[in-house]
């Protein structure tokens, strides 16, 4: 398989400039060179073959060529509505929530959530985690990079799903403990819908006043009788959903 | 939540020394002594109330109180047959099948794996995957202890399987273009069974000839048409069958 470049502004038949980091993965990297054979993506769902035409450090440009087939996406729009985790945690989940087939990454910070939004606009973690996504989007060939979102506070996000700006139906996962409404996935009668939002706590659970606030705009759903590690847990959610709707 | 420790010997009314590593784990990360209320499970299942009866770096007796209730087993006993990977990434893996609930994990070098069974036994691995089941099982509240079983050659499986030693139905994982016959998980028509078999290539994929040992004993399933990491790909199938078969 040839290797892959995310390439924003790629159309048939045009020559285009990779971005800076994907110029550096194609020279110092892959070392490949002029006349090489490779695929572009737009990240919006189009992917073509592609000629290298100039290469220099930081600078290639590659004629772009026939439309291919990118690996498919899920018939339903998953949103990951997932609270900050520690350390170096988030961008696990993010590379593997893309892989997965999310279209859509909105991270949030929870009560429990042991960090802060000015230390995240610091450390400049969205932009880390938009690479990390074009990064897996590459690796698992797709053609759409999901949209990671501004971090918000997790107060904001029940009166977003009520106001449609995230799309339902929309299931918190909870600790089997956490909630006396809280349904096996088994016991969710939801048919496949068009579209879904997860939501995910961070290592300490959701806070009994998040769960509160959800609670009439999201279905509480527990995993399983044995307790997930935070990291794990849209993986898994992801996963058995998707089977669940058929997706798998 | 009181804090769980594994001792093999525990029963009812018993006075027990737990080993080392749990005994460390008490007095040193978690600084308990005489007189604390803990819990112990046998890893076969039973869990017990627990007081801390005497300590000493490496010697600690616990008293043996009446049983408790630890979380409950999946209905489906799932082994995992999991083709050896890089680095430290097998052990991730068997912390995730532990907290996801299979019975028993097999290891196998696959023909792609980048290890041989001669590494492995120098690096004492096995003993080392079996002390990250015990951990993660404390942490994900079973009082069953996964076994962990001898690495043997992939070779091995398919024969194995055919004579019962391993339990069907037994699922190979594949990519979609490894084999004309690979199904999606949807596409499997299989009602839950009590017991079953996944087994996870290595890093390069099932080499042709494994898929072709497998022909007689294994179904092919895909998982979604991404490319999946090799890595996440057992907690992702076991996800998804346990969520297929109404586990979750």
């Amino acid at each position: 398989m040839h290797a892959r470049f995310y390439a924003p502004a790629a159309r048939g038949g045009s020559l285009v400039t990779l971005p800076v980091e994907e110029a550096q993965h194609l020279t110092r990297v892959l070392r490949l060179t002029v006349g090489d054979r490779i695929r572009v993506f737009n990240g919006r769902g189009q992917e073509f073959d592609a000629i290298v035409d100039t290469t220099a450090r930081q600078a290639v440009t590659v004629r772009v060529g026939e439309p291919h087939m990118p690996a498919p996406e899920p018939r339903i729009a998953i949103t990951l509505v997932q609270a900050v985790l520690k350390g170096d945690k988030m961008d696990d989940v993010i590379r593997d929530a893309v892989m997965l087939g999310v279209v859509a990454v909105q991270p949030v910070v929870a009560s429990r959530s042991e960090t802060s939004l000015a230390t995240l606009d610091r450390g400049h973690r969205r932009e880390r985690w938009e690479r990390i996504a074009i990064s897996s989007t590459k690796q698992c060939g797709r053609a759409v990079v999901p949209r990671i979102a501004d971090v918000v506070p997790f107060a904001h996000v029940p009166a977003a799903i009520a106001a449609l700006a995230l799309p339902g139906p929309a299931l918190m996962l909870v600790e089997p403990s956490a909630s006396a409404d809280a349904l096996a996935l088994t016991d969710l009668d939801v048919p496949p819908p068009v579209e879904a939002t997860l939501l995910v706590g961070p290592e300490g659970g959701w806070a009994t006043h998040e769960i509160s606030a959800a609670q009439s705009t999201c279905r509480f759903v527990s995993i399983g009788a044995r307790t997930l590690r935070a990291d794990a847990m849209a993986v898994v959610a992801l996963s058995a959903v998707f089977a669940m709707w058929k997706e798998f």
